[in-house]
């Protein structure tokens, strides 16, 4: 059986279990204070030429979203986020359940538009009745997207503006983010990032790490008390350590970047083998995650020796597919995907 | 200054005026344990046709939804609603702030569809991720509607029988009940309602009460220590006669339907009117509430002399003003809004 | 039958019924914007004596305290108040339900003490791990207290001057102020707690309306966006008139002062009755609820004629109740109460 | 320096990292779903000898006990601890950031009192006003305490009695089970905990696992979409795995009680060096954290060598710090600190 599956099938890059071994026995204060997480701070920092930046370590994707966002919200805003945003769909309504609405706009690509996203606010604040609306406080994007598709520069930019000039912080939540900046579609990089975006999060469970996120204020204005605030919310890890030997691993010798350009090496050959054998895609993707057309009978026979999901039914009679790489994704594994096709 | 700005820009019916005169200085129990409230109880179980029904009072509609959302779903449900409805528009995020998603489905002319409906439960629990996504927990639909319209009784039947089917309580939001019911075309009685549905609420506050809300769990299955979750949400008013006296009255000889039909008498003759002066309408509403399209200057000029809310801007040119009728509404301020057309 | 069950027995003072139904008629827009709650607003902004001061209205007293205290905490703050404070006894947990710890500390006579105060919050910042602890972010106070103890201005102000010191604002509950103010004991007048307090209100419900409470921010420093939270809570009337109508005539001709100094004066002549009856007392309460002791047989007997609440068993054979005096309370119900014992 | 700080400072036991080596880049599906999660479920129903037992895996302590109590009670209810419990005190109001109210008891050596709680019981519904108040919805006990005294068998009993007399759950918050399952003073098992219990969890993060705790519904009778409440609450991880492996480990040769009985060893030597320097305790404690009291001048010279938390100021001159030992203790570490006193 091969996988495809996901990203997160497999555990973490060898350097980290080794890493993890080495400092095993050593002892060091909790909650993310040790020497470790320090240094895994100071390298993220330098990646995002930003030396003020804050940095937090957090467990999961889901988990990060939800205290990022409702830490940053007051309690009269909901975060805008595309309808397809992971936010509004696939954390079960955790933003929901910190007490904020998911204001959802159209989705292109599964991303926003700025056009889209400035008149939404125009609207907003022209209808008569805003003051009985959850207010618009945060934008959210995901890049790559749930679609695996990537803002361009120009368009980040153009939203970063708008969310300025509606003082409202712009979150970009890069679970995803080690494939996206190493895609050859990519033209931002990481500083880029944290240039435009008021708070983002750097994913390290997909790219590598057994488990962890970190997150960046670049401007050093992240909330205030943000430790309790993620103490409060269940998501403050009493061994630190564990995030941050990843983290410091992931940023040494540029491996983070390493793992995202193996990722997506693997899917242009997927790519590539999956065009040979014939296969439509649902959405073009320019990272690690490919939506494949396939007869429903063609993914029930994949299904025997291949793990993936099913995206959706496009009809009757076929099937979306999504078939995703990662780090660890083995050539042989493509290879004999095709076989199989 | 004439007013058709909403159906609560007046104060009470005089009758609920005078009961409270009445009974002004007779000690009697708060919370709702006294005599008035008990008797406007019973007089709502017997208008609904349902003896065993419990009944609580409420301050108004969007403290009555969030008390009885949250009080009915489970901490893993959402409740469905269509994209217009009240409670995912225009009550500030008050369901979102119980930790509750609203899962929105299209509106047809303000109403949910029960095929979509169906389709989209349908959907939801053969996707294969459905455990990381908010469950449909409720379904809640407004009669009369944000846009004026009535449910049929086939509809609401058709959405009813779903829910069953799914295991969703069904929620109608019966704010401005009373012109529904009294509506030409409503083929629904509050016995209906209370049949098909397993909780509503019976409007006041725009149907002649100061304020107050009747909800009505026809089935005697309302949900557990509700008291205490109206208490927890800061919903429990400590004279609790306010809202009984108030219900008894409306609940006394006819009267909330009376008060029903007035408003709709006075609907038919505005639209009547408005016809004639050849207006044209954005919807059809058989209700108390009109939506009509005006040119901007129109709009504008009769600003001056009457008070109405802008809904939307249609085009450049055009904009959709609505028109409000209520208990309250005389005749000739509609004879005088005909003149100034 | 006579009632000293509550000061919330009765429905409102009588020019308060005329001043509703002189206006009943007259259209007006909602959600408090109308010339009767301005006009409210305004006299209470002259009675405080802060012309720059933010008033709300909201219908009772446990969602004024829910409302007012999610509001002004951070995420990751706790309110301070006294462990018989209402908000950590009988509002059946409504601030937590927003999400916030209360943080109890001892009480004396209800009251909390400002050395003990200081103490708690020197302690909480000495706290290795505060971080970890839910901060102290507000402080809130019942003037009167639950046991009708006041505050005397030295201690108010020197609970101001410590939360001022560490940046909490201070909240003071005045559910039943009017009987505060014109207690013999009392040496503030509503212009000093409003030069102390950060954020207070003037109880109406229990003063003499049929339900409301007046929220004043003294120095114009309220919330942001208050009335959409107000409305997310469910706490915004629709008829706003309802509030405003009845604030308007407390706050004209001192009409409020008036029926708090009658409930006063009926406290003082209920207690020399019940002295004379030799009663003993429970607390010494200057205001409008008297604790007393009697034998459970005494108790029992009493219950067949008057209303009251049984505060608790104070052993075997004795109980404490509670009587309260109101603005409607009449001197005959009192003689009468004296015949009984 | 050397390190009596906590039992989280440092990584994992061997075994655990080599089996995370081991099985490194095998792909396994996602959330717990995995072949290594069954198995440690399987094994840890076996040790707790309920076959029908539900095992779900959580990364923290703060976050199962939030995910726990928030997703067992009803919106009307709190949960009842020790005033010192770690839920009142040391989570940054987790519990109350979920909506609900920590009722706390009396403590004795940390614990509660089986005579109290019932008392707390009886006296809540004999109050007239017990509607108005959060309801008794569930106990917690953390075993052992967070003062590192355990339960006796009876007493658990009795308290699981009062429980189910009063249809509450009772939930044990085993942080440092390990520790109390092997502690001298112990006279209960795994079993016996599941038994008595309606639901506890098995603390990972504290006695060998880098992070991880073992939620256990003993009578299969967790509540419904308990999976979608984890993923609600952020606490869900996409790679199960690391926590299925962990405890698949831990509960493989019985090391998890190996782990517990070092730690339990290192203490009572501890104990022994202690005494021997004349140190005296502030509680006496069978488990792995003892409290010592110290001269200031005595704790300030200790703190150049060794890293330990000061718990609190007894006196102008005397501080209580805690030394914690755990299953990676050395003894070396153990007579240097003897060396040091």
């Amino acid at each position: 059986m091969i996988s495809f599956e996901n990203d997160y099938t497999t555990g973490a890059h060898p350097q980290i279990l080794q890493r993890l071994s080495e400092t095993n026995l050593e002892p060091v204060t909790g909650y993310g204070m040790d020497p470790y997480c320090e240094s895994a701070r100071e390298k993220i920092r330098k990646a995002c030429g930003c030396p003020e930046a804050e940095v937090f370590f957090l467990a999961g994707g889901t988990q990060t979203n939800a205290v990022v966002i409702s830490s940053m919200l007051n309690g009269y805003e909901g975060v805008v986020a595309a309808e397809t945003g992971h936010i509004n769909v696939h954390e079960a309504g955790a933003i929901e359940h910190t007490g904020h609405k998911v204001l959802a706009l159209p989705e292109h690509e599964g991303k926003i538009d700025p056009g889209e996203l400035e008149e939404f606010l125009q609207k907003f604040y022209q209808d008569e009745s805003y003051e009985h609306m959850a207010f618009p406080g945060m934008a959210y994007v995901s890049h790559p997207t749930e679609y695996g598709t990537l803002y361009r520069k120009k368009e980040l930019e153009a939203i970063g503006e708008i969310c300025r000039k509606y003082q409202m912080p712009l979150f970009l939540d890069g679970a995803r983010l080690g494939y996206g900046l190493m895609s050859e579609e990519s033209d931002m990089s990481l500083k880029d990032i944290a240039e435009i975006c008021d708070v983002f999060y750097i994913g390290g469970t997909k790219v590598g790490a057994l488990c962890g996120e970190a997150v960046v204020f670049p401007g050093n204005r992240g909330p205030k008390h943000f430790l309790t605030m993620i103490k409060q919310n269940g998501a403050l890890l009493a061994k630190g350590r564990l995030l941050g030997i990843q983290f410091d691993t992931l940023f040494t010798d540029d491996l983070y970047l390493d793992l995202g350009r193996h990722g997506i090496e693997m899917a242009e050959r997927l790519k590539k083998v999956l065009k040979e054998k014939g296969c439509s895609f649902y959405q073009e993707s320019p990272t690690n995650q490919q939506f494949v057309i396939l007869k429903n009978s063609q993914a029930e026979e994949l299904k025997k020796h291949v793990s993936f999901s099913v995206w959706e039914k496009l009809d009757q009679d076929r099937t979306v597919i999504r078939l995703v790489t990662s780090w660890s994704t083995r050539p042989e594994d493509i290879e004999r995907l095709g076989e199989l096709l």
